[in-house]
């Protein structure tokens, strides 16, 4: 990066410090100024740097902040939880650049760095459920009506791939990932594995449930839970020592 | 991890050291074996272990080979690239202890640990093409019919979801990713964003090209490339450095 302003976008990944990649620990070490919702910022703030705090809403107007920043020539850390490119503020920022029609922004480097996302903490922590084709589908307030979320749900499990839910305890719509797992269990059968992952790697805070389709409870998500969805090829192991694997074969059952 | 022999199936993110995570190194160190792919180990042996390593086929041998040297007191790290659980060991180990009906790996401990994936690099050196609903489907060779791929991935674009092709120069169908291409112009425009990521982060390796679905030469891909298909949505910006960034809005738009 240059010696002049620039935004760099960047992620926590989804717990301690265990998962922050040294390429983001650098940037954060080079950046004077700090932008994002107060708990990530907890999470790597060093005492260097300025910090702008915001609630984890308005991301368009945390974007235009970080943007005003650099180009008065701030070097600034857009900081996300978990990998900035997935539902979180790397696209934002581009967003901002995109509707930037005055040009303000025109010279402001923007550069957006992988972290480790919450979906890969989570399946670590039981194994490997995402380990065939899988996608990552959002259920957060307001971005898409509940009649795409539900359609584009139901493609997704006739496709066959694996489920990793982001933000599924909707404030807006509670109702809403009962009605997604129905859905799934109108193509799925109901042994289908079902993962509750809350605060995956978070030390004492991390709860993580497996159950099935036809057993899951949708008020066991809140909003630190990610919730995955295996295929019918999806297994459950118990290991002699009590614990539990997920994993599902790279390959193609016909049985799936 | 107790101090008798484990296996810990890690990753070393898809470049240099950079996106190698603090947690996967401290395994790295305490591990007295290292079982992987030849190039994955050359990334990350520090000296003090023992290399065992093998070609990228046969994964489940490869699986077998870490659990029995845990079994007989190692500290076994297994090494993939990018994240262990996107299309890489971590299903694989676990497959090799659930065909385990003898029991002999019933006591080893087996862990993984995620990594950053090549499509997060990938979508990260050109901004944040998978900022909305996305998924990830391999196009590695003998895992699936390509008549499995081709109806998964028509599913997969008609849901909406923007598309990360692992594996796309397959050698037994070499054919096969232009017909995946061909599939996805069905689907959407033909103005529709597609990006090849080959080697993303390595330095004078990388090559990354925006191109189109209608433009999109599928002789582009080598076996260091990594497909991004847009949705309509995904946008493409010049920047004044003549830079590109690409990103996929957060929020459903009707012309979807």
């Amino acid at each position: 990066m240059s010696g002049e302003g620039w935004v760099a976008v960047v992620g926590t990944g989804p717990a301690g410090p265990e998962w922050l990649t040294p390429e983001t620990a650098g940037i954060l070490e080079q950046a004077t100024d700090l932008v994002g919702y107060g708990p990530y910022l907890d999470r790597v703030a060093a005492g260097h740097q300025r910090r702008h705090a915001s609630d984890n809403r308005e991301e368009l107007a945390r974007a235009g902040h970080a943007l005003d920043l650099a180009a008065e020539g701030a070097k600034v850390a857009v900081v996300s939880g978990g990998d900035p490119g997935v539902f979180a503020m790397g696209a934002a920022v581009l967003e901002a650049v995109d509707r930037d029609t005055a040009g303000r922004w025109r010279d402001v480097e923007v550069t957006v760095h992988p972290g480790v996302s919450a979906m890969q903490a989570a399946a670590a922590r039981l194994g490997a459920p995402l380990g065939a084709d899988f996608c990552a589908i959002s259920l957060s307030d307001n971005l898409k009506p509940l009649a795409v979320v539900e359609r584009r749900v139901r493609l997704a499990a006739e496709a066959g791939l694996v489920m990793a839910l982001y933000n599924p305890a909707s404030r807006a719509r509670p109702w809403q990932l009962g009605r997604v797992l129905e859905v799934l269990g109108e193509v799925h059968p109901p042994q289908t594995p079902v993962i509750f992952a809350t605060a995956a790697g978070r030390g004492d805070q991390e709860r993580l449930t497996v159950t099935t389709l036809a057993e899951a409870d949708p008020a066991r998500a809140d909003m630190r839970t990610l919730v995955l969805v295996g295929i019918p090829a999806t297994r459950v192991l118990q290991r002699p020592d009590g614990t539990l694997r997920v994993y599902t074969p790279r390959y193609y059952e016909e049985a799936e």
